[in-house]
């Protein structure tokens, strides 16, 4: 061990930041989590996520001397170059807030600033599902559709820090649903969970016999919290929700093929809360996208569950952090 | 001028294959064409290439000593890292054409292998529309929609030679038209120049009324040779030329708006024969494009018109000619 460099991510969210100190091999020795607290502004954010640094430090028995650099990932608008969220929507009272060079200044360590859905690819590329690969696309599902793209170990950033926003793709025209984003026809309005349990309400507000009659009239309506519901009805033979589910894996593996036609990665990776439906789920994702893409891309494209599950964020930026301090290397 | 380093590429089409001289800066010192003649067998095919290399040097008034490295552009299906043609759809009957290996042997020269969509775009962003950015996805508009994406100076080649096959993306699914290449609801089906004929023979058809009638009636059916004239029919301000183009505009604006919200280029190129509709049609792509994407990317990716002509395809398989003997740098 002597000589091992180790690493401190951060992935900041809209309800907490969780952090760890990683090492060589994205293996994550310490992982904790502090409150985000957003709504205290932006001075308390950049504290707590200084905190989550000296925790995550602690938790693993460390002092930050022993820490090589840190990586810093949060959700979007943001500025990646420039080290700093712009506007970001969960992050609200949020304004321009210089992530990079607080947490650069506060600890004194090369500091790595990264979109929080392009970390987790990152994260699972180095350290998950993708060990190995030279390449990888990462959905992450929930209550929209994060997105993170790896070639040949680069992170997509985009030259606008838009790189990877697959959820907002065009995917339907003709009769396109609206989106969180207020996009049209985006993918996000069609995978994720907010749009699985929407099609749900749809379908028993209009009086379609289901199981899961009785969560609808008892809430008013189901949520994304709800899709588990969902999965779990499909199961037990709920035709209405068998329908929604197969739906879903469709809708899916439409994102997975137009990734498999733009990107061409070795693996497309599914991650986030609605990969607990289990194997059934992804092996529908996969028929579909089998039978849509080319015959190359269908045969040798990989495309599999996640494996670092909400580490993936803090292992990514800790990634992100040992990029920055072992380049320029091939 | 003394130690420039001179490059030829050739660009393998389905009727003709070109070929010229090109310098470092990407300015081609020759321009040929000798046919393809597909149809004589894949050894004939391969000397025909061999015949563009010695006319493109002959052309420059150069001997083949003074040319560092040979570049060879094909359309799909292929390999690119083994430098195979495999199935290609528009040159029947070949298959698995040993391609670089046959140029390199013949000549003794580094030769690289590209395909011919990839190509184009590296001849644009090298020496023509995208001089100076770091990045550009480029749609090729004629029978189908090719594309080539250039991140970073480097082509988006894809894992398993497929990357960039933007044509083939999914952009609708509830009533989805069918692809030339069989699949559902992608870009090709939609914004190609066979989809405005097709689009425009269905209205023609349906007895909407429109200056096109009279082709329709003598053709039988308009072909995507006729996208010019619909263009024409609607400068001249036919109702269904004008809501034809409208359309198309928008299909392209949809593929252009997947790739701001994937790739975030610097800029999106459009080329190919549909750009001859002028810079109304470009306007219209960007009017739609600026308003389906998120407003850093509508606000800061350009959207162009390529500037290399047919060239492109020569020009940029010298570039990956050029990146050969060039390489490694950063």
């Amino acid at each position: 061990m002597s000589g091992e460099q180790l690493y401190i991510g951060v992935d900041v969210g809209g309800q907490s930041i969780k952090a760890g100190v990683v090492n060589e091999e994205g293996r994550p020795l310490s992982s904790i989590s502090v409150p985000t607290e957003a709504w205290k502004g932006q001075e308390h954010g950049l504290r707590q996520m200084a905190l989550a640094v000296e925790e995550a430090a602690r938790a693993a028995g460390l002092s930050l001397d022993q820490i090589a650099a840190i990586g810093v990932a949060t959700p979007g608008t943001m500025d990646i170059p420039r080290g700093i969220i712009l506007d970001p929507p969960n992050l609200k009272p949020w304004k321009n807030v210089p992530v990079r060079d607080y947490i650069h200044q506060r600890f004194g360590k090369p500091t790595a600033f990264q979109n929080d859905a392009n970390a987790a690819a990152y994260g699972e590329y180095w350290a998950g599902a993708g060990r190995g690969v030279r390449s990888l696309v990462l959905f992450t599902l929930g209550t929209g559709i994060g997105c993170g793209i790896v070639v040949d170990g680069r992170i997509l950033e985009g030259e606008h820090s838009h790189g990877a926003e697959v959820g907002h793709i065009i995917i339907e025209m003709s009769q396109p649903r609206r989106c969180g984003c207020g996009g049209l026809g985006h993918l996000e309005a069609y995978g994720s969970a907010t749009a699985l349990a929407q099609r749900a309400n749809e379908a028993l507000a209009r009086g379609e016999p289901s199981s899961l009659r009785t969560l609808f009239q008892t809430k008013g309506q189901l949520t994304p919290e709800d899709a588990g519901a969902i999965f779990q009805a499909a199961d037990q033979g709920d035709e209405l929700a068998q329908r929604l589910v197969e739906e879903t894996a469709f809708y899916l593996a439409v994102g997975a093929v137009n990734m498999m036609h733009t990107i061409d990665p070795n693996m497309i990776v599914f991650g986030g809360g609605m990969t607990r439906a289990g194997p059934a789920f992804l092996e529908r994702i996969r028929y579909h996208a089998q039978h849509m893409a080319f015959p190359v891309p269908a045969t040798h494209t990989q495309i599999v569950y996640a494996q670092l599950g909400n580490e993936a964020g803090f292992i990514g930026a800790a990634g992100c952090a040992r990029m920055l301090v072992q380049r320029p290397r091939m």
